[in-house]
Parts: structure tokens; C-alpha cells; sequence
């Protein structure tokens, strides 16, 4: 699917990628907001990551094609490295994107139901995804009328001509529609700002630009840039949360930006149905507001060596400058930079061909 | 207005900046298309420069107050300083920001009509590039729900709270509906692409990041960037045309970073209603899109010193620079460095109390 794409909107008859793309769903409830994804999910392998008590069965619509794991199973998969998969927060989904063999991940929260377009049409987000990732990134140079790959729309008068083949797209960010990822300062705010705004664009967050990765509506190119997706340690014995997207974004982006990736935002819109509460949040995020005002500095001047050619040693190395640089923050994060560690050796244990 | 705006569609009752903004057109033909501009136009004075042919009389349409310089004007005012002002080519345009005394410049084509928003409304361009103006720019982190000063909108989750004061905006970029601005090699090979996708946002380009600016639909803060806004040497007597915007662009936006100034693109559309001649522009652009390839690393490569305090000093600094690496390119860059300093002091001349 190289170059142009036919139609953005339409679902295909046959699913896209069927066979090589996982959905992750963190959850700690019975998945009844897969009924309203059906058309657009079913055909794909799910793979559901409980948290919390594992004792609690988790229910999943009938037809669904998934396996599960619950604490214990990550507990018994990976022994003493399960120290580095969150508890009790989101984050521990990425052990779901370790335990993949696919080649893209789509995950999605389960509290986010089908948008709809401004015609009213429902909106296959995971289709949208997928076009996101298979045509070209254009980090290197901003191009006025967006994603130059959709159909309708090109490089504009000015756009360097060598950079118009573009880079390989390795992560879509997608939005919502209704509730938006605001911080719990934000929502205490702003109670009833909803996002209604329609967006009809796709496009490259330039290399050298940091971005708010939110976990909500994500998809990514797993064998590109699946082991910079850790979630950190949050939640449960950890004393931040709700920061695993962020500081998986973060990492991405500059790994993305050192092997020469792309990374998308925009479209697909999903309906984020609930506010989480922003007193709950504002305990979890109070030393992210601060300790982020030192990451993003830190994130900006990072410099990875020539010799961090695989996501891994890029990965590797950004933990030793984490315990360096974050270390003096707070034991936290020389606590992080070891599970960064733990991490990537559980992910080449799983991943034995792919070990970087 | 600081801080968030009302409403961004709505046609105000007292048209805002009246006093403080100039709209400046290059033509050659008379000026019809303004009829359909007069309810947003009329409150504004306008300063047309007249191109070609300085005997030939543009006829404006009653009830606009506007100067009109034509070559014999531009000649006697600046005297042998003239020469840094393009002939046959819209880059003219840029006289009539040296002579404006106004703080804030709109620029549009004499082929750009008022467009219309998907609900069939009329667009006020003007309006909104005076918001987008008047409210501050995200150069330094991006904002996945774009505009953050947009009503309905925010900084989302993860974004530094040091950073949500923003930058001033220097620019505002709008697009086209109907004919994209295309190069000559697309407009040959997609003669009838139309852009008709209405994408409803505006964002910052984010620092370090170069975009090609289009001169068509453009507002600029004067006293901000005025200076930096100058529009080559093109048309007449040189080997290149159709990078004039481009060029202003590209120190635009080296100068805006530099100075901690911010450039925002996307609303408002205004309709092009007819594209112009792809062989003509072949044979303006054929050396612009060789040249092209290395002016963007230059640019992307360029360091001001810290004693580049104003927008006069950067620039005359970029000229240096122009002259030290783009002069082996051909001998058209030395010229182009000599014309860069005579605008600065031309600018000077007329704006003394600016003076940088």
C-alpha cells in the first residue's frame, strides 16, 4: 500500500492487516464496550491485559478471538522481571505489546466507544490506524496542507523534493471526540469542556518535537519501535500515575527521531465516554506536574550515540542518562531506569528473534 | 484579548484593529475581487502596489480607502534602494510592508475570494487571523489538540504548565480552498486536484521547524517580524520566481525561533479561484527547486549569535550567512545578500523610530 491511499473512510470488506495486528486492552471490567466495536474488531486478535484482583473473571463478548492475562500469568511468564509491569494503573498494558507476535499493536481504553464522523457516518478507527502506519511520515519539513499522502491533498509549492519518498511511519496517535485528556488540574477547571471539534486532519509531529502521547487510541508499528512502548512503573507502590503514556511518548518520539521514524497525530477520532475523577487524578499526577517541568528539558537535549542502531540499545542507553540525569529528581527514578532495564530484557526473552 | 477568545466565526460589529492594521495587495489588473472582500475589507485601509507596466491605471472599487504605489512610486521613494524590489513578480508585494505605518499587515492575492466553512458560512479571513495574532503560540511543545487558545480546546494531559503562557505570534499562515498552491510539477501532474477538505484547526509550527510560507493568504505582526518579511529578488531580470514567499518564509521562521516568536498555520481558508500556468511556472521555479535541496539544509543549519537582539540584526546577519554559503550555489545569492541589506536600510530609512 505504498503512496497514495483510495478512501480514508470506507470500511474495507476484507479487515486490513487481519493477521498481523493485536488489540490491547488494559482493563479491570467485564468488556462490554466491545459490542459496539464488533464490526471493526472482531476480526482481529485481542489480547486483554487484567489488572487488579486476579481472581475477578473478566467477561468478553462472545465471537471475540483473545487470550488474557491476569497478574498471576505475568507473574509466571516473566518471574522476578514482572517487577517492571505497572499494577493497579493502565501501564500495564504494555506488557501486552511484549507478549505479541505481530507486527502492529492497536490499543484502546475501555471507556471509548465509535465516533462519529461529521456526516454521522461511524468512524473505523482501526482502519484509520492502519493507513496512518503504512504511508510515510514527513518529519524533516512541515507540510502546510497535512498528511501529503491522503488522497486529495500533496506536497505543497516549496516542499523540498528529496524529502517528498518521506520516512517510515512507526506510531498513530489518535484523538477523541466528547471527553479530552485533560490533566486533573484542567478538569477541575473546565468540569464540562467537551471536545467537539472535528478535525479533519492527519499529520507529522516534526522530528525534534516532544508530544503529549496519550495510551487512549494508539497504534504502532510494533517491530519498529515496539520496545521504546515501556509504560514505566505507575500505580500500585509507585508514587505517580497516569504519566505511562506520557513517558512512553517521550521516549518514542526521540528514538523515533534518532533511527529517522515517523510519528502521526490526528484522525481516527474515538468517543471517550467518561472523566475519570480528577480528585483521584490529581493525587496520582501531583509529582508528574512537577518532575515533568525536568523531564521535558531533559527529553529535549538527550543525545543518543551512532551506535544505538536498534530500538534497544537505544533504549538501553537512554535509561543510564535517566539514572544520571532523573536520578538526582528522585530515587524514583533510578527505581525506573533499572525497570527500563528489566524491560528490554524481558522483551528480547520473549522476542528472541527480534533481540536488538 | 489575552487569553481565550469568543467566538472564532463570528463577524464582529466593530471590526477589530481597525486603526492598527494595513491590508497590502500586489496587483496588475484592476481590483474587482474586492467587492466581494467589502464586508470584511472596507473598515481597513489597504495599500495596493501596482506591478508591471506603471502607466496602465488599476481601477479600485468606490468606497475603499487605500494608497496605490506603482514602479515610479516604489523608484522615488526609495531611490537607487529600488533595486531590492522584485519586478514583474508579486514579490512587490513587500514595499507595501516597508511603507506601512500600521502594527499588524494582511496580504492577499488579487485571485482569493471569501470562502466558505462547511455549514455554508461566508469566512471573515481577516477576523481570524487577527485572533490567531492576538493570542500566543505553542513553538516549544505540541498540542495534540492544536490550538490550546481556541475556545473549546486546551492543553491536554502532559504539557508542561511552564510552557502554557506561550510565545508571541508573529504569523499567521492561512490556506486555500479549492486551488492548493502547488509547485509546477504537481499542478502538471494533478491538473485537477482540488482541495476541498475543510480541516478545521490552526497550529504552531513548532521551533526548529521550517515550512513553506505562501504569500497568498498571510497576516504578520509588524513590529514583531516586519523586517524579516521581505520577499526577494524575483521576476524581472532574475533566474528565478515563485520562491519569493518561500524565501521570506524560511528567514521568517529562522528569525521567529531564534527570537522566541511564533508562527501559526492553518485557518483561515480563502477560495483561489484559478491556478496559474504550470508551464510558466516551470520556467520560473526550474532553478528555485534545484537551489531548493540546499537551501533548506542551510537554513536548517543556520545559527544567530546572541548579539542578534532585533529582527534587523538577525537579518542582516542571515544575509552574511547567505553570502558566505549560498553565493558558490550561483552568483544570484550574492546579489540576493546585497538586496537583503539594502532592504534593511531601506526599512530603516522609513521606519526610523524602529529602527533595530
Amino acid at each position: 500500500m505504498a503512496g497514495k491511499e483510495s478512501s480514508t473512510s470506507s470500511i474495507p470488506n476484507t479487515p486490513l492487516l487481519k493477521d498481523e495486528l493485536d488489540i490491547v486492552i488494559p482493563t479491570i471490567r467485564n468488556l462490554d464496550f466491545l459490542e459496539m466495536w464488533r464490526p471493526f474488531f472482531q476480526a482481529y486478535h485481542l489480547i486483554i491485559v487484567q489488572d487488579g484482583d486476579p481472581s475477578k473473571t473478566i467477561k468478553v463478548p462472545e465471537g471475540f478471538d483473545y487470550e488474557l492475562y491476569n497478574r498471576n500469568d505475568i507473574n509466571r511468564i516473566l518471574g522476578p522481571k514482572a517487577s517492571c509491569i505497572s499494577f493497579k494503573d493502565s501501564a500495564c498494558r504494555c506488557f501486552g505489546y511484549m507478549v505479541s507476535k505481530k507486527k502492529y499493536i492497536y490499543t484502546i481504553d475501555d471507556d471509548c466507544f465509535v465516533a462519529k464522523d461529521p456526516s454521522g457516518k461511524e468512524i473505523n478507527a482501526l482502519e484509520q490506524h492502519i493507513k496512518n502506519l503504512l504511508t510515510p511520515s514527513t518529519p524533516y519539513f512541515f507540510n502546510t496542507l497535512y498528511d501529503p499522502y491522503r488522497e486529495g491533498a500533496d506536497f505543497v509549492r516549496g516542499y523540498p523534493f528529496s524529502l517528498r519518498e518521506g520516512a517510515q511511519t512507526a506510531v498513530s496517535h489518535g484523538l477523541w471526540l466528547n471527553i479530552p485528556d485533560y490533566d486533573a488540574p484542567t478538569q477541575l477547571v473546565k468540569p464540562r469542556e467537551r471536545n467537539t471539534r472535528y478535525v479533519d486532519a492527519i499529520l507529522t509531529i516534526p522530528k525534534g518535537t516532544l508530544f503529549p502521547m496519550c495510551g487512549m487510541n494508539l497504534a504502532f508499528d510494533r517491530e519498529l519501535i515496539g520496545p521504546a512502548m515501556y509504560f514505566g512503573l505507575m500505580g500500585d507502590g509507585q508514587p505517580i500515575g497516569r504519566y505511562d503514556d506520557m513517558w512512553a511518548g517521550w521516549c518514542t518520539k526521540v528514538i523515533c527521531d534518532h533511527l529517522g521514524l515517523g510519528v502521526k497525530t490526528g484522525l481516527p477520532y474515538i468517543w471517550h465516554s467518561k472523566a475519570s475523577n480528577p480528585f483521584v487524578n490529581l493525587k496520582k499526577e501531583y509529582n508528574g506536574i512537577f518532575w515533568q517541568e525536568e523531564l521535558i528539558p531533559f527529553f529535549q537535549s538527550v543525545v543518543l550515540s551512532k551506535d544505538c542502531s536498534t530500538v534497544q540499545k537505544c533504549y538501553v542507553e537512554m535509561s543510564k542518562q535517566v539514572r544520571e540525569k532523573l536520578g538526582k529528581i528522585d530515587p524514583y527514578f533510578n527505581k525506573l531506569a533499572d525497570a527500563m532495564v528489566t524491560w528490554i530484557e524481558a522483551w528480547d526473552e520473549l522476542n528472541p528473534s527480534a533481540k536488538g
